[in-house]
């Protein structure tokens, strides 16, 4: 009997979550579809140039750039705006097929990533339909079948979650990380990982999401014995403090 | 009153269905997390190429390599290995940090994409869970919150999602194609889209899957006169043909 491994399942995309933090993006055009891209990479914190005569701007973008949220050169683009050995991802968006196809060479010549709006060949990825809560961001490819159909699934995603979704996300990631410093040796990352699946596994959202910075330090104490107690477990026993209200007898 | 444009919100990636179709891409390392990115790969058409001593190959990866679906060097990597200039992203699984942060270093000389796994820091970008549904594939990131909160998050995605859903879009995806055919012209764009979301949002999901290519014929001529008619007027008036069943009488 052969070995059981998943099946390859060919037509997909490789879907990335791309760390653009404070780095210099460029955009090409000023229009509708550039302020999309814009705002997705003012969302991933990263430095955007927006290249675009200000005719050019709809009402969105000049909004961003009369706030300071993006560079901008008054201008046409010229070769010479790709020099700058800062840029690290070229996004056009312009009704110039041909300086489009231009500007798709010059960067493969530079190797760096475009996406060419509209023209599919010449895009080294392509954009999806994001829904977002806090930390959690949900991405929906249709792998080019229908963008229409993207918009559906992920507003029946967005509608189908749970509201504290993204919040229960947070308090996992500050528990997280509290947990790296109280167990920082590299040797404890299969335990610490499997310590923090349990706890997500059999806390409740709800838990989650109402576990305050001294639960988490309460319920760290149980990871040296490897143990999960609940919420109720790592507050109580209750007795009435007189000041506020209860407090945990520790 | 200032218009209102959506609000910034920073903290996210740039989540991107990158395109990696026939493009070389190297793994570096064979082990359980190299298995998973090969996976991802295979599953975007990627030309993948392992570079691990054959005995540092975990089964699946060895699974891939007997059955030629990857391209495998049994050797350590060495830094002539990203000389090929068609390698277009590296993938590092290996439990040497030293050799990692040399591989990183090498690929930021040569602007390669790459991601070292465990090393956020020299990642250029994250994996997150992705659910496929055929040509439907859904991310989840928590942004470095919790790989299990993803799961979790991708699973209930999954089981809230109608079986039929990548069936539905396959269809979509092939009535826009025959639509781009029977409508080409450039400046249809905006109307062969208002068109398109119409049939989508009218269109039950069951209707969308049960379409036939003869159905797809029938409606497309519902296209010049921007008509969205559905499938029981798309097939109607029936008659009995006298054979299998019921046909459409055209």
């Amino acid at each position: 009997m052969a070995e059981k491994f998943p099946e390859v399942e060919g037509g997909g995309s490789l879907i990335l979550a791309w760390q653009v933090k404070n780095k210099k993006v460029l955009v090409v055009g000023g229009g509708e579809v550039a302020a999309g891209r814009i705002l997705n990479l003012l969302n991933a914190d990263a430095s955007v140039t927006v290249i675009s005569p200000t005719s050019g701007l709809n009402p969105e973008v000049a909004h961003r750039v009369q706030n300071n949220q993006v560079t901008h050169l008054d201008k046409k683009f010229e070769p010479s705006d790709l020099d700058d050995p800062d840029i690290t991802m070229v996004l056009t968006a312009i009704d110039d097929p041909e300086a489009s196809s231009q500007i798709w060479k010059l960067c493969k010549e530079k190797r760096l990533p475009a996406n060419i709006a509209d023209v599919p060949p010449e895009c080294d990825f392509y954009f999806g339909s994001v829904h977002r809560d806090g930390p959690l961001q949900i991405m929906v490819s249709t792998n080019g079948n229908g963008p229409k159909m993207a918009n559906i699934v992920r507003r029946r995603i967005a509608s189908n979650l749970p509201p504290n979704m993204g919040d229960a996300i947070k308090k996992v990631g500050r528990l997280r990380k509290k947990l790296r410093e109280v167990a920082p040796q590299v040797e404890e990352g299969p335990k610490r990982m499997q310590w923090m699946s349990k706890v997500c596994v059999q806390w409740s959202l709800e838990d989650l999401c109402d576990m305050s910075e001294e639960d988490m330090e309460t319920l760290l104490e149980s990871y040296a014995p490897d143990r999960v107690p609940s919420l109720v477990d790592v507050r109580g026993p209750w007795e009435f403090d007189g000041s506020f209200g209860w407090a945990c007898v520790v």
